[in-house]
């Protein structure tokens, strides 16, 4: 499985000097075939935004389309937003329908709009179809190329008809067959096994699994992960409200949509609120970083008004400034352990939103231990360092105290943000720290206050 | 699809008043099948430990290996691990070999052991065979159990027999044959497809697709990915170096490891070494957090020994301690979109371990922009509350040269982790905190030393 590696250095500027040269477009496609998909992705990334416009122009629209599935769907969409509407379209023709539509709904609306015009209007009824279901629904994640027969045909006639369309199906990865009565009402299933063990003059009714278990259209990506989970399918064939047969959803493609969703979360969780690659032009790059960045340091300074307040106290005792920072990171990251596991267990259906009372306790419990254990280190170190046990004592119990407050807001605040139809991912950690933050300087004035004099 | 939801209390309440009373094990049984794989492993884990190894021993082995199988593996481990070692060895012999051999996996090596010993002999010989491999290669993440026909056979053999052996190979979801030679050395491979379009008299040789793509035993996560990358195969076998078939890769085995894979650099991240579910034991739970915990608040101890240096200074020009906290926080987040931008560049292949220039020079710019966003926002914050331009023009210069820093050193730090072959999702976070801070902090003193008087 191992080949050669080219540095990646050596590829862009191959790739680079192809484009410059009067290398026809053959010896830019024959280039780019011989690399894998993502050495492909990465020499295409470090061109420059127009280089890479250049060279989706110069390939044939089947040619380019094979480049565009091979990229991410952020910078799919990027390039494609810059090019012509007519060749955008043209490239978007040869893709299946369903990948199709991802990458119409990565554009912005007006582009997006642009290029429907463009494109046939069969393509562009199918796109807007597909289109208006939800990406992560039963009918955003389905593909529509499938294999029907009405339930009147034999095995024989299946079987021959199979034969004779082997080019035309060799594409679609026919593993099912789908039977439907004259409504297009789907009627049963009949896996290629079936088909293989029946003989010829079986009729298809006799054959299929009839009543196949489905989904509807609008069922969400949660319903599909449930479903897929009492039921080790490869696929599910998805019917509308009418029950009319109208795609199949793969298992493959859940898989893909809840992992989607978890990269989603750790970047989101990183303050990354749209996708970001080091390809995008500089200045998308830094909004899109600083949208985040801006509304957490107003957080910041929020909570960082609360040693302003005492700013008193801390001149008289400055020692507790060495440990306000401590005390604000190690809660933030005892807090978002707890986010952490909230939002695994919220993924894997193991919490709902409503089980505050139960996220309390078993967070509760670490926190006490937890609290005691940081507590401790920190006031060893503060005694160590100025030999003073008052000032050990009031750095370590504010930090016990506060590691308990942050397990706890951190394990519900996903479940309320949950609860709210709010993002979990992008709102948890600002929330989490500007509420420990604000507890954890409180508490230090606070027990400082006490014992000032002896600090 | 949707169904009416039990509350979760009333179902762990059910099924403990189930498992206190004198119901036969096809209550308890049929109870759990009527949840949903997620309402099943939720209602489970919401009993306490030993009644949950109570239920598992109540149920026959097979049924208790079907609720195993619903759970996620490391509390299916922690189970097994709590009970008798010859009721795991029989519930562990219902389980498909990929499966027995991951969650053995998860158990202490020695408790592994001594289930080893309970098992048949070809079991124990199978898993430790598949045991023997990394958990993410391709011999780890392949299934062994196939369909092969020697390479001599006819398509018309080939239908008989699969005719014949329907009800064995139920469970396989036959899509592929394989054909081998009398060395078990593969030669090809028939889709079911194409023995349908083949005539009965036709050898499998002929209707083969011969000389097939395949996988090394020894493959992987990164090459399997980058296979189903550059062809859009379902599954591939998998052959040791003699050549000799030794199992099938599927896509979607793929697909899964790098979702779980992404979903552990959320969880370490986030701070937790490894996966924690609330349904643990307490003290195991607080263990697993705080030994990231406990290194994390030595670093933080360390960090801040840079203002305890400064005491002096700070004393002189007290209002710098309350913009201290708001560098480090704010530092600490701009670099961790930078560490999220390069694990996330990393996993899709955009950049290499050796790219630090590349890597400098994206995340300099931005940091340059965001850097005087930032530093001039702490900026008029310390100005308007202080009225001192001398002051804002610390902090502020302080926090923009350390975001530059801090996005330099969040972008390449997970690239020289991965190069040295540590874990990039557990460390990056904490090395990148420990170094913005002692940067910031000493930025800040570093600046105010120049204008103290006038702070």
């Amino acid at each position: 499985m191992t080949e050669p590696e080219e540095s990646p250095q050596d590829t862009e500027e191959a790739l680079n000097s192809l484009l410059e040269s009067e290398a026809d477009n053959d010896q830019v496609d024959q280039f780019l075939d011989e690399l894998s998909a993502s050495d492909a992705a990465r020499a295409v990334s470090r061109l420059d935004w127009e280089a890479q416009e250049r060279l989706l122009t110069r390939l044939s629209p089947s040619q380019a389309a094979h480049l565009v599935v091979e990229l991410c769907e952020v910078q799919a969409a990027g390039l494609l937003d810059g090019l012509d509407p007519s060749a955008a379209a043209e490239i978007l023709h040869e893709l299946p329908g369903d990948e199709r539509v991802d990458l119409l709904s990565e554009l912005p609306e007006s582009s997006a709009e642009t290029i429907l015009e463009e494109m046939s209007p069969e393509d562009a009824e199918l796109s807007r179809r597909l289109g208006a279901y939800d990406s992560d629904s039963a009918g955003g994640l389905m593909i529509a190329e499938l294999v029907t027969y009405p339930a009147g045909a034999t095995v024989g006639d299946v079987v021959k008809d199979l034969r004779r369309q082997a080019t035309v199906y060799r594409d679609y990865q026919v593993q099912y067959l789908y039977i439907v009565d004259d409504q297009s009402r789907l009627v049963g299933v009949l896996p290629l096994r079936r088909l293989l063990q029946a003989e010829d003059d079986t009729q298809v009714d006799e054959a299929m699994i009839p009543d196949p278990l489905t989904v509807l259209d609008q069922d969400t990506l949660e319903e599909l992960i449930d479903f897929f989970d009492r039921h080790h399918f490869l696929a599910v064939p998805v019917v509308d409200a009418d029950g009319r047969l109208v795609g199949v959803v793969h298992n493959e493609a859940v898989n893909e949509a809840e992992h989607d969703r978890s990269d989603d979360d750790y970047r989101k969780a990183s303050g990354l609120v749209r996708e970001e690659l080091r390809s995008m032009p500089l200045l998308l790059r830094s909004r899109r970083r600083l949208s985040w960045l801006s509304v957490n340091i107003v957080l910041n300074i929020v909570a960082a008004s609360v040693i302003a307040a005492y700013q008193e106290t801390l001149a008289e005792a400055i020692a507790l400034a060495v440990f306000l920072p401590v005390i604000s990171d190690m809660s933030g990251c005892s807090g978002n352990q707890a986010v952490a596991v909230s939002m695994r267990e919220l993924s894997l259906g193991l919490v709902r939103t409503n089980e505050k009372r139960y996220v309390f306790i078993k967070e509760a419990s670490v926190g006490v231990i937890n609290g005691i254990m940081l507590g401790a280190m920190v006031a060893g170190a503060a005694y160590l360092w100025k030999g003073n046990p008052y000032l050990g004592a009031v750095v370590g119990l504010a930090l016990a105290i506060n590691t308990i407050i942050a397990v706890i807001v951190g394990g519900i605040v996903p479940l309320v943000l949950k609860h709210w139809g709010k993002d979990p991912a992008l709102a948890a950690g600002p929330i989490l720290t500007t509420v420990t933050d604000i507890c954890g300087f409180f508490l230090v004035f606070a027990l400082a206050s006490g014992v000032l004099d002896r600090l």
